[in-house]
């Protein structure tokens, strides 16, 4: 292992990017986060809906899900839209699937009641991590909506179990990194995502060899670097909360 | 004609809604402008790519086209997202179209040379008005583009030969309005839409009643109304250009 | 402007094609009109159907929308399928929502009940201003809808407001002409479809500059023009309807 | 069997419908015909293009192919349209896969030299028989189009070996009846399509059971009755084309 | 005709290949039967459900349909998977539609009372003659199916009226030949498929000329072999349907 | 925890299904496995072919992908053919991306050269651990077209460079399982895949809170049963292999 490395970003290994949440970006949605990782700004929105899914009907349970895209020069390079190309690319599918499965995860689906929370992540620009900024937002805009539900009387007691935020890590030479930006992302010789909880559990592990498979002592040293991150990614999600309240 | 009339909004006739246009907008597009009229904004970004359509392959004559979109939460109530979908809706097609088709009219395709802009408008917040902001804000972001090319000597002449901005008039009670915003949009007899130069000249007109037809005397008196409007339009725009190069 | 300009086609800047609206020519629709204008033929056909579309549901409205088609050998060199392609385009959806838009303004939804009228313009041939006879063509099936409606004791009173035709005009060489054939259209600087009332009214106006932006003088050049050709279609109109009753 | 059967259009058992084959009825086409087998009429053009399928490029050989449709009210009740529903249904595949498949049966591809000929067959008002009327028409369309190239030199010897027609059989209370019409259709209980040439061979025969399986004997008596009414479609043909070129 | 003809695989003109019809082949399917006609392999499954088609509901009559696919890699040639591509294929529509058919005709529809089989067809390696296995190993699949409904008293009478069972024939150098395999198909000049039943009767035929238009004599020869193959197949169907039972 | 507890299958902890791989089970494919993982029955393909990804063109380097697919009938209720639907589901997008990543992940893309393999997964019958099957079967589908590449001396050196198996753990009652059964999935806790290498290595981690999220300790017990796991499966990959070339 390289002593002398630095990494791309001239960040320390465990340092996260500048990251802000705004809570309420949006006007019209009933809860929203502007999420920006450094210059990855995520705009996730939260709607509310009285239709649940088919399996779901008459059940008196509830249902949250995500849809994600990114505008077409969110990115470097320009890159198709996909409601001209007439359908969702599997990444993108891959990513609605992560941050529905996640939220749902921390809700307590019978407390939600009969009803569905339907979360929109679009990247208005991409710098890498546009996921797991995605995630940690979408939990904002969530708590945003069910706050709505409970200022109407619809539902009397907070469905949501615990705060759920994202980080990505990654290998680079060998050293374990906090929250790659796109440059280093496209060196990692190993790419992480860890949804985690407030309460020190994990909801979602992803790790994927980008060049060569690793040992598990990276995995380890990659979640230890995201919990370290999530805790601040959790003290930022309060702190959007409270300034929406005030 | 009710003597007493007010507009829902409270402005004045002919009186725009607040505007900004904030050129460089997209950290990644070679040119960008983000244009707010109101509570309507709309990201308008240009990409510039060598390939033009089949039919202009070595003609040496370039190409302008747009795309259009919105943010599924962008409207009060969430309409469906287009790429879940599998297809743009008919209305999308009309307005990337209607773009496309005006910058095409103020730009001097053979000074442009074999290459292509595709300038992609997205609606963040809808209130009304979003095509019309879209172009206003689109012409921005081609002189950005244009700009870029001119810097690193792609081109020695700028092919843009004319400021193109748009604005939408609306008859309420028998009033012609300038700039509807959406509440009123949704009672307005008549809808109209125009794409003018700063040569006093006209690109696209459409106008479409509502309810009822409408007479002659009323379109004229929409366009002069429309032709104030742009004026400032005008003064706007080579105010956001102007503040992008100091 | 050239004073010793003669139009492409050799007529009159004011004369339109030859005329032809033969009104039942279907077999099997409600209400059918063959529009002709020169060699541009296009078969119109109304369908009865009970379905509203869901926002009208239950609420006594009733609905009038239309289709557009082009058989793929309508035109000089041929065209794809559009069924083939497994998509309409952005021209049709555009042509067919100006179709719907211009029928549904001269028609009281109210007292025409909860039912739909299904207009489909499917052209046979084409040589310029498709859009232009297919309107004209669709309000005569419209008719032939609306009085088989009212022959069967659906509804008592006609809900059809007022006569609906559209004709197209261009400028070439400066010079503003009526209802352009294909060799016209291709050449015209500008070209505008006029939507137009027998009451004198406008229902619809697009002008676009196909070459240069234009003056507003010239659009009301070509309003003029315009107001004169629709006076023909308007008693060609009421001809067919007569020939068809008798 | 029922001695005092008569069918229901009250034709004799091998009496056709009238026929009428119109060559050159198309403006824009290198062949055309419009083909009415009673209240059945197609509308069939060929358009010649320098473009062959992937797997005949450079191999001096030509193809043939078709495409069909139906104008949506060209039925009794109105059928959805296929290009608003974005995709062409089994039937339709079927009947344009036939007629494709007919035609190159009885063409040399070689001696056609490395072209297409694109056959459209598009349905204007159906009353049962749309694909036999439509590759009877199409043949002449292709005689047409190929009679273009040789006028222009683009091939010294006409590709076509054969003449050939389709016409329908079906059994109805165990009678063998030719050419049905739609009425007839919707009662029988086997249905068949005979596509013969004027060599007396077959191109292709498909015969299913309606309603129940039926025994060989009444395949030999409809094959009878095919032959028997293709006779007189060729000699429609050969008149058709006569009058082309008088 | 030469006399010293012998077909490519060596088998007599009116030889099967080998034959083998496994019924419950399919773990979780309420009928099943694994159709392998020499190296083609077709899995037949037949699954009940209780939603028949809209033209349907509330009739008390029931409906069987089909469905076809084959493994990407069935084939010598890698073909596209069809999911993947967004579409069915004309020929699987084609085969599908037949296979639907087929059963359809051998089936009481009021006595299998309103409930829906559905057959899935899916070649699992591919050596000629899909369809023909696949109609042959659905009988099998079927008969299972509507043996689970008479198992648990959801019928009481069998509505399956007669075997059903498919076999293709062909004409190489003017011979009639019985169960082409794919060597044999490719240069077959004349492809035949015979749906036939245990009581003598045809089903379904199609026979198309591949290369050359044939004689009518070549299709009564052909139907005389499949005649005699498909007493074969009904033998081995009742076999498969025993052994199932033991 | 419970120290009664025994998990639905009665097997060990740790104890797989019985394993069954069978390799060169396809006819026609360069390579082939069908993999048994007890119920699971998942056949692979590996197709070779000349064109890799534009991205790659003229760079001398190869490419690895894959297919995912499951016949409509291998589960216990018959779920829709994304062939009929026109779209790969987003959970098929999904496995499909992993598939072909871990492959790639453990092949020397520049030994390969400029070619493509495509493996095909293609479920026959499922019962959970389906991507799991089609990873560890792939691999050896991918290993008999490598040797295949090496026999017709397309390649000198195998690329290959390490043995990839996938298996599935999961967390019941907070006991970590190996290889879970359709019935145990759809009660566990936590569901997680881990693709290994015999080098002792991680290729891909996937673990997912299905109900509660999880301590990290959870996902090292889960790790270490994989792992134990994988031992056998690289055991039975060789002899897999071996038996192929006998």
């Amino acid at each position: 292992m390289n002593k002398n490395f630095s990494r791309p970003s001239g960040r320390q290994d465990d340092e996260l990017r500048k990251i802000t949440l705004t809570a309420g970006y949006a006007r019209h949605a009933e809860g929203s986060c502007l999420a920006q990782f450094g210059n990855t700004h995520v705009l996730c929105t939260a709607s509310l809906g009285d239709r649940v899914p088919p399996f779901l009907r008459n059940t008196g349970k509830g249902w949250v899900t995500a849809e994600y895209g990114m505008l077409p020069r969110a990115t470097h390079q320009r890159t198709n839209r996909e409601a001209a190309a007439g359908k969702q690319s599997g990444r993108t599918q891959e990513i609605q699937r992560l941050i529905g499965r996640s939220l749902r995860a921390i809700t307590d689906l019978n407390a939600l009641g009969e009803r569905q929370i339907k979360i929109d992540c679009d990247v208005l620009q991409a710098d890498g991590g546009t996921r797991t900024a995605a995630i940690t937002g979408a939990w904002v805009a969530l708590m945003g909506a069910v706050e709505t539900l409970i200022s109407i009387d619809a539902i009397t007691k907070n469905p949501i179990q615990a705060q759920c935020a994202a980080i990505s890590c990654g290998i680079i030479q060998q050293h374990a990194l906090l929250d790659l930006d796109y440059d280093e992302d496209s060196t990692a010789e190993v790419d992480a995502n860890f949804v985690l909880t407030d309460h020190d559990t994990i909801v979602e592990i992803q790790a994927s060899a980008e060049v060569d498979p690793f040992p598990p002592s990276q995995l380890n040293e990659m979640l230890t670097l995201a919990q370290k991150g999530a805790k601040k990614l959790f003290a930022q999600q309060r702190t959007a909360l409270a300034m929406l309240k005030s």
